[in-house]
């Protein structure tokens, strides 16, 4: 019986507007069809709410997102997103094919490992370097090694034909590159790729620019 | 018949013996049984042989591993364990159950995308800082965050009592915390677990210290 209430509990998604691993997860949710409830957690203000003792309960990395569902409670964006497509219904979010698959996980690391974490702000911050010019660096560097890779992997999409867990981490890095004025122009694929992406329903739903916690000059 | 043939060929590892990312693999390798051919990429040598136009056409990201495998190329270490856990035999590399699936991403994510691409030298060296002060700092944090974690989700390994990705991804990072001289012992779960799984076999035979391209004076 405990197990069944557990399980139609909406997902609790701790997490902040503008964080692209946020919005990686909000993303996975549309897709799929998802109620959940958001708690939002402001990285800025009191000097960063993920930092209070009560949400490094939450998530001892004491950063967002931070997923309860099902009973346990689940950090890093893309264990959450795996764990969705594999316990829920709807449109999957990786491939059939086990090469695909690898493809879609490869260009997901390739920005959730190679990029994301260097052009966070506190990792720049805390090494006292330019701001703008190491998130510059290092998204352009990343871009530069993807837009060959999707140019062999792409179809409509990051991986043939059908939206998979890849477009959902190109769309929020994408938007993460133009905050920093990176020339996405340069790399054609990535950008026909998002431009593609950000037309479709899921990825405007869970846009930074309309969530609960976003700033009313922010809003769109 | 050219199908089969190119798989049946062996995995090419495009590697570098004291790589955490490509001990993962050959951890991987090592625990399927899959027999597979290194080709050293040696990364101080040369300035550097990753940087060559000929390995950037093999991985536009300039770093190891690269994975020749199937007929495909495969770059960024997890993608590759999960490709060869859903396409070759032998004991299972991630659990059956989905909420421990997540749990065993989620520890590999953290070290993954939350810890070593921050100790990463390239990284610290092109921002200038102090490099063993930083790596310490990223490493001892990202080891605070996975200690409580571990706590609730190990049993005689990582997650449960087989051993999974997590391990595979744990035992690197702990290499690298003790080259950095990070005090492993403050955190008691993680120095147990390490301690257990590098006495299994296909951790030894993986080791950095006994690769083809070990420098004579690091082999034991």
């Amino acid at each position: 019986m405990r197990l069944s209430i557990v399980s139609l509990a909406k997902p609790i998604l701790h997490g902040y507007f503008r964080s692209s691993c946020s919005w990686r997860v909000r993303i996975a949710f549309a897709l799929k069809g998802i109620e959940y409830e958001q708690i939002p957690v402001n990285l800025v203000k009191d000097g960063g709410q993920q930092l209070t003792d009560q949400y490094k309960a939450l998530n001892p990395m004491q950063q967002v997102p931070a997923v309860e569902i099902d009973g346990i409670t689940l950090s890093q964006s893309l264990a959450v997103i795996q764990y969705i497509d594999e316990t829920r219904q709807g449109p999957k979010l990786l491939p059939a094919c086990p090469k695909k698959r690898a493809q879609v996980r490869m260009i997901c690391d390739i920005i959730a490992s190679g990029i994301q974490p260097l052009q966070n702000l506190y990792v720049i911050q805390k090494i006292g370097a330019d701001k703008a010019q190491w998130a510059q660096h290092f998204i352009q560097r990343g871009f530069q090694a993807l837009e060959p890779i999707l140019k062999g992997t792409a179809g409509t999409y990051c991986v043939g034909d059908e939206i998979s867990m890849a477009d959902i981490c190109l769309v929020p890095q994408v938007y993460n590159a133009e905050r920093f004025k990176v020339d996405v122009g340069q790399f054609p694929t990535i950008d026909r790729l998002n431009q593609t992406l950000v037309g479709v329903e899921a990825f405007k739903l869970s846009h930074p620019s309309c969530q609960p916690d976003t700033p009313a000059d922010l809003r769109s």
